[in-house]
């Protein structure tokens, strides 16, 4: 017969793991009748045991070790909280080989190092689940592992960082400069003490690369994912790109055409009435173009301790079930059977195909358009929409376009070319079209 | 060892049915690599074999009757496309009976008889999956089932129904009446002949029937969910919740407060701000409210042949998996192993308390505001705004407002003495305000 108990190895305490202890004990009654099974957090390792009295965890289930607890016959389930590269890819990997199932919250962890992690748990019969990795709360990695599998996914763009989102919707709303809002964004919580990771794209690219294998069953490079920060976006483009009716959002990009696949990062502008400009603050969405479902938008908080931790233990659920029913390993990492550890090739951005929006810094006098419409020409780039700005000061004047759809090895040959005439003052701001 | 084949047999090739068996047979090579085992659409039943024809079904597929089909130890799994109430339901029983499981999109089937259903799938040891009943080929149901089920879920508002969300995002944009659009969205296919089913709000109920058992772990009686359709719906109320700031919406609302559970179906104020405002048109979208994953909103296409046959078609590959791992009935068709076949008891609509949008068609004459909100004063009622309309032709003018929150018994029974007064010279609208 099935056991009657399930055990949970939590390794981590910090705000993710934190809520998770919390949930497992504040809902243990509920959770355990959902299961038909009792869910026991039976152990909890951090290094400060600070954590667990704040917590309130009792003396026999906080240790400050983690390797007892993955090696503990006793354990079930592995609940990985701990973050970062290692020890967090050596306990999971250890884990998984002592045959237990593992949830996992850690998307730096899934996009260097999925492929052999994917692979360890198919070899070892048991399942590994990270709803938490992408979009906090949101229900995304098994709607696309599972509800969505029978769609080729032709796109996914997705705002995958809050972090990112408040910052470019402050800036938005109040007009205000980068460094002023990140600094308000820091002062409140939204952002870390050191944000480069976040706010150069980084965070978005680990989540794009598990979007892709879970959409393509194949994981790419991390190093391949072209990724472009927010740090350079100007309150000038933000109130431009509005004027043509777009707003600037930073992207997960995933153009899926069966033999090429686009995976990249950068900010965009989002027409107003697409689903994804509405997503504001810390909120987080994954748009889903799928070819018998069409669009999906999937919608909710994308970090923060109580929406990541019900994400995580819907995971606990789902690998209990699996464990009680005597199939720890019935689903695949990724959901197929097939493909498993293959590696995504990625169709350089060179060969990218999207409009761009362009603010050309130019000396205030005649003939400067032509000019950089002659060079664009030159290149087989069209012109959509071309605004020129009045002089505002001193300095030159903003001529800003959107163009037609251009390859963007083309684009930046012309940019080049561009930059290099006399009438230019200073480089030209590229921000593609979403 | 498991089994090389899944063998489907498909009930009913209508619009869902044909798509089913469309996706079927043109991806079941991708569809068969993901199971790690062939998917096969075994048989087809309908009774027009012109169905069959025009899908290019194989002779050996298709039968005229489905009993055989039900009955047939060959086939694993059952998809019932049929629709109605006989004799699908009779058809699925039997199926379970028989040891298949069941993947369904009927949703009059479920909010009817879904207890006695739910019961029977459970008996037998097998899977009964319904993500196409609710939402078309928006993933909602397995996320409330598993990824959610830590959350109690506080409330869900759904725009469940895409022949009133079209009809409505119409009159709004066009600002033309009920009827002109409603004739024009049958034109378009986008409501029935006879439309009566959708625009009484009939289907949002069966929906939200079944979102409620999802949610609450217990079946409400569907002739206990209070039910409004939009056919009361007119320009100029659309217009006047525009000036507070709404939209009108066809609302599916679930209110659960553990003891106290509230279920209704009506058109209501949305905020604009709120992300159900801009879900238009045929797209339908379901906003949930969760205790620790806080908002969540899931949105897409939610009826039509490619979109409902993606959502069947990742039930049918859950239940073969599941038949695959040799653990048919892993799941219980609600997710919790607790309360299967309770009834749940809904809070009468009398004790609801929200607010409301009323427009009154009084006399112009000085002192009916003040009669008005005299009346509303004695019941306990606050204004939250008003505005006084000036008289546009020979008829009564309209003083429109909005309420703070009220108890449902104590509007009806101020509006009654209102209605009353001589001043008043039509029966006063009124909207709840979601």
């Amino acid at each position: 017969m099935a056991p009657e108990k399930i055990r949970v190895g939590l390794l981590g305490l910090g705000i993710v793991g934190g809520g998770v202890a919390r949930l497992l004990l504040d809902k243990k009654d509920r959770l355990s009748a959902y299961l038909g099974a009792e869910l026991v957090l039976a152990k909890a390792a951090d290094l400060e045991p600070a954590r667990a009295q704040e917590l309130g965890l009792d003396d026999s289930v906080f240790v400050d070790d983690a390797w007892p607890v993955v090696e503990d016959p006793e354990i079930d389930l592995i609940v990985e909280t701990v973050g970062g590269l290692e020890p967090a890819r050596s306990l999971v990997l250890a884990a998984l080989n002592h045959g237990k199932g593992v949830a996992t919250a850690n998307k730096a962890l899934l996009a260097s190092h999925g492929v052999e992690i994917f692979q360890a748990a198919r070899r070892h019969g048991v399942g590994i689940s990270f709803e938490a990795s992408v979009g906090g709360g949101i229900p995304l990695v098994r709607p696309l592992r599972d509800s969505l599998a029978a769609n080729r996914i032709n796109s996914c763009l997705g705002i995958l960082n809050g972090t990112c989102n408040f910052i470019l919707s402050r800036m938005t709303a109040a007009g205000e400069p980068f460094g002023k809002v990140l600094a308000e964004a820091q002062a409140k919580g939204y952002a870390e003490a050191d944000p480069t990771f976040d706010i150069e794209g980084t965070d978005t690219a680990h989540k794009l690369a598990i979007v892709a294998a879970l959409v393509t069953g194949a994981q790419p490079r991390l190093e391949a994912v072209p990724t472009e920060g927010i740090t350079g976006i100007t309150p000038l483009d933000i109130g431009y790109a509005g004027e043509f009716g777009f707003k600037i959002k930073l992207l997960a990009v995933l153009n899926n055409q069966g033999e090429r696949v686009e995976a990249r990062v950068h900010p965009a502008l989002v027409p107003h009435d697409h689903p994804l400009a509405s997503v504001d603050g810390a909120y987080n969405a994954l748009h889903i173009d799928g070819d018998w479902v069409g669009q999906v938008l999937l919608y909710g908080k994308g970090a923060g301790r109580r929406p990541t931790a019900s994400a995580v233990m819907g995971d606990v659920l789902e690998l209990a079930r699996d464990k009680l029913a005597g199939v720890p390993g019935r689903v695949p990492p990724l959901g197929t059977q097939a493909d498993a550890g293959r590696r995504l090739e990625l169709t350089p951005l060179d060969e990218a195909v999207c409009q761009y929006y362009c603010r050309f810094a130019a000396q205030d006098q005649p003939g400067v358009l032509a000019a950089i419409a002659r060079e664009l020409g030159e290149y087989g780039i069209s012109i959509e929409k071309v605004t020129q700005k009045g002089r505002q000061d001193q300095g030159p004047v903003a001529i800003v376009m959107l163009t037609h759809t251009a390859r963007e090895a083309s684009l930046r040959r012309a940019l080049k070319q561009i930059d290099a005439l006399p009438v230019i003052a200073e480089p030209t701001v590229v921000i593609r079209v979403a």
